[in-house]
């Protein structure tokens, strides 16, 4: 069997995911449903958490611990259509002890078509506390800074 | 504050839950998105479900049962619209000690859209094994079979 | 046949709507997912709109002008979970010639759980371009603001 | 720029595509939400058409044709979860003027989670009326049943 394998990059501290258009991302206005980018924009963090070491289903059940939004704020500049291919680019531009703040483009080519920023917080899985980021997630993500 | 009261009814066997179309529901093609009269369905047996007293979830956290879906056949026949109001019928066809089938259908007006027959199993929360109907809910569905 | 009417209201310059949380709005964190409340956000301004004489199907058919958005903040301070029962709340927060801002509340009870500014250009549907709000919308959001 | 390239092979009559689940695709079951798995098998299928030189946004501005769903028939058998790597299968099972049957599966390594059979018309963007497939997607079609 084909090993998995997303057609994803990382370099000089910004992951890139690229991700196609189908007709669920789409709505009767013929573009891309507003609310769908952030779907786009999870799956590029998502992907270069795992280009960390860092899977969601495993730091849920090994550690206790998952990440919630605090706070999206979407900047859209110019729509995406069906069959586009778009990349996501996913950047850490602040890190706390608990928290995260990414920059996230969703691009055509050189297009930027929407600027996504998203405060990220680390909790505890039962108590909904906020707790610290596992530390070698804090290792790779001050890292990608740095290499920024 | 206002009590919640969605546009429901129910009467001789058949619950009805009315929805109106929005733009998150259609695609590039104009119309609702094929997967998503599978959303319109689940509200509709939702709320049949909740006409009888039980609601998901509670059902989960004080009985650790859920329903999973086995099995689903959709017979599309016309297409829902952007701002289109919908009604949504469910019917109790076939019940057994830990499944259950039922007959949806979305309506527009008189007209059929899409008919729906869903077969679901009543589960462990924590295993996934088959586990008996709640009781309660066994005489709530018998009932609105028997006045179908 | 009944008559679709969704749990809405407006008073004071405040439009609400009621939504209930299914399967379909959570994800595994046990939560509704995060770009779910900008779909619930939709539904509410689709209802306050409505209530004002307007129905985006056919300000798309027949004046060929179509609302975009083009920022989005959304403020996440508590979740939403399954089956609870949230009001959407919509005001119009600024009035331009083409465009519109909204502030927009998901809460339960009395609990705010998201709040979402929103900004909305109005367009042609064709070209693209900004256009100039429909005349008797313009006078029903201004009437709107005044009553806040 | 990287050029897209998704995860996908095609041999034997068989097209495969792999996709990761992410919380978008989950519910508070903690599995896939049944309904997303139409969503992955449009992807499955519409790079299985992108594979045979169909491509959905200039089928509908070219040549003004779409598909639409007539029938989905969808068996689940295991759950899929959080992070999980899938593989859609696509297989062209009958081939009409107008209409195609698709068998598909969705698989995690050898085991199959969901299949799913599928009816598609090949309709007139405006008319909504059936007209025949493209030439060049029935020979694609017909050379991809031979050689199941």
């Amino acid at each position: 069997m084909m090993k998995f394998s997303p057609p994803a990059d990382m370099k000089e501290g910004v992951h890139r995911l690229n991700v196609r258009v189908y007709f669920e991302d789409t709505d009767a206005g013929g573009i891309v449903y507003h609310a769908n980018y952030l779907r786009f924009a999870e799956r590029g963090r998502s992907e270069a958490l795992r280009a960390m070491g860092v899977a969601h289903a495993a730091m849920m059940s090994e550690q206790g611990r998952m990440f919630v939004v605090r706070r999206a704020n979407l900047d859209y500049q110019r729509p995406a259509r069906l069959d586009d291919e778009l990349t996501i680019e996913t950047r850490t531009k602040e890190l706390g002890a608990a928290r995260l703040v990414l920059a996230q483009a969703i691009k055509r080519g050189a297009e930027t078509l929407v600027e996504i920023e998203l405060h990220l917080a680390c909790v505890d899985v039962v108590s909904a506390r906020p707790v610290r980021l596992p530390a070698e997630m804090r290792l790779a993500l001050a890292w990608m800074m740095r290499s920024d």
